[in-house]
């Protein structure tokens, strides 16, 4: 391929296809990839919509994934976005594939449609997470995997490393979350991980990290099983909202000097919102199958996609897919 | 016993043992109990503390278990402070004992020494988070059983009910943490734990919950394994401290409103701050042993211990173990 090529599911997400489209088009506004770089997949749209997208190549598909679809149902529907933008990127018609739909189908479609990369047993959902410090942290798998082996740690430290050098990050230290950091701690799946990845002299390995942890300076990629790192993921997102209510709870039973306190603050509280939403983070990506995978949040808006396909672009640019070591 | 008996670990926590005897004399100035009740396990005391304690039995016993002790090596400490605590357990000699010693050295003695409950496999920590309503969230395996079958789902509800009904929470709602509130969401662990907790009428159990979910009112006790529990545990108290680490750079780095609002907000955040430190919340129990053993945390000063010496007594009162349904 010359140009590089970005597709997006018009039909994935809560608020498709209008947010979808609108988010393309915000993107081809803010110069994030050109029209001929931009792929729509998904046709019943509106001549309005149509208008707008001249220029850019919309390929026919139907809108038949819903959240209800089963996983490995979707290996059926052959005519939806989702199945032919997964099918494009086996075929190289596509670098990257944007969707906000089922996540449980888009995974299935990628690892089953599009296929494993050579030498990946297990692709898995990869994503940054804010820190302390002024480096993101990575966090693999985020859910994908829900039962794992230890080998499956290889992978995911592999896919883990790839973004993290995506975000810049030199020489990324790779850690194994765990319960402890002492090195008989944990089930003995964790400790196996733990041997195999330390005879791995490529990985940087730095041991085990608690959770506690997650946002300290000690490593910069983190791999679990699926599991236990969407929990984690789920922790931050419930922990951060319950602070914030509280903080609202405790503002507006406060006195006046408290609710002016909260007004003077406003700007520090909603730039913190936004630092502790992962999902302004550079997206999250399902690495390890043939092209790149971004998830978008099935509640994604119009700014949401048009961020996804930013990042997309941006990691098709990168070559992300040659960065995972094979 | 006609007077109950709580039993103190002299020897557990960094701060020991002069944190732990402070907070026992703060615990009888304050009336959370009697001279009588009270049981000092450790006599390798000064003076001073000889003299304050009065009236108290202490125990002879040595300061044997370090933060380096294996957890199975204790069962081999007889003279230790944790071996006797756990022993005197067993023996009826005491009703609830409190140590802020080594955790996986405490557990394997609760385990091994006190012995389990009959129809009870697997004795798990359980402890309380707060919520956005007032009630406390249980949370069980907090970190006690790193590797677990679905049966033992079935011992964790049980003890967790019982710490709920102890807060003051009737007919508590069970739970089970899951990465989706799907029926076929999960590892086959978790949909086996499903299909065993839904054929109990009496645990009055609702199904998968997520994360994000822990702080809000839709159910009372959540059961997960202690490796998963523990990470959630662990990432609440990560996230909490991310928030308020990322609050104070904002504020430092602000201007002088900035500055005023925050001076404005400061009761609000140290109640809010007070209000999301779960160890605050009525202290983490090792239930499923024979007799009440409160775990402190290892960094307890006075008042922390002075506090799970109030819980203590109040479960030990409340008749906790008999609330287990064996």
């Amino acid at each position: 391929m010359s140009v590089i090529k970005i597709g997006v599911d018009a039909y994935g997400g809560d608020n498709a296809p209008e947010a979808v489209i609108e988010g393309a088009l915000f993107a081809l506004k803010n110069n994030y990839l050109s029209r001929d770089e931009l792929v729509i997949i998904g046709n019943d749209l509106s001549n309005d919509f149509l208008e707008s997208l001249k220029g850019v190549e919309v390929v026919p598909a139907k809108n038949l994934v819903t959240n209800d679809t089963k996983p490995t149902d979707v290996l059926k529907l052959e005519e939806s976005s989702m199945y032919i933008g997964c099918k494009y990127l086996k075929e190289k018609k596509l670098d990257a594939f944007v969707s906000a739909g089922n996540t449980g189908a888009l995974l299935a479609s990628g690892t089953f449609i599009a296929g494993r990369l050579e030498g990946i047993k297990r692709p898995a959902l990869v994503l940054a997470l804010p820190s302390k410090s002024n480096k993101p942290k990575i966090l693999v798998d985020a859910g994908a995997n829900a039962e794992v082996k230890s080998e499956h740690f290889y992978d995911f430290a592999r896919e883990g490393i790839a973004y993290a050098k995506f975000l810049d990050i030199e020489k990324p230290r790779v850690a194994i979350l765990n319960i402890g950091s002492e090195e008989e701690k944990g089930s003995t799946l964790i400790k196996d991980a733990y041997n195999l990845l330390k005879g791995f002299s490529n990985l940087n390995f730095v041991g085990f990290v608690e959770a506690r942890e997650i946002f300290d300076d000690t490593c910069d990629v983190i791999v679990t099983d699926g599991f236990t790192g969407n929990n984690v993921l789920k922790t931050i997102e419930g922990t951060a909202y319950f602070i914030l209510h509280e903080l609202k709870t405790a503002i507006k039973s406060g006195g006046l000097f408290t609710k002016l306190g909260a007004l003077f603050l406003k700007g520090s509280l909603k730039s913190l919102i936004n630092k502790i939403d992962y999902r302004s983070y550079g997206g999250t990506f399902f690495l390890g199958i043939n092209g790149i995978l971004v998830k978008a949040h099935g509640s994604s808006d119009a700014e949401a996609i048009s961020n996804a396909i930013f990042v997309a672009t941006k990691a098709a640019k990168f070559d992300l897919l040659s960065k995972i070591e094979l």
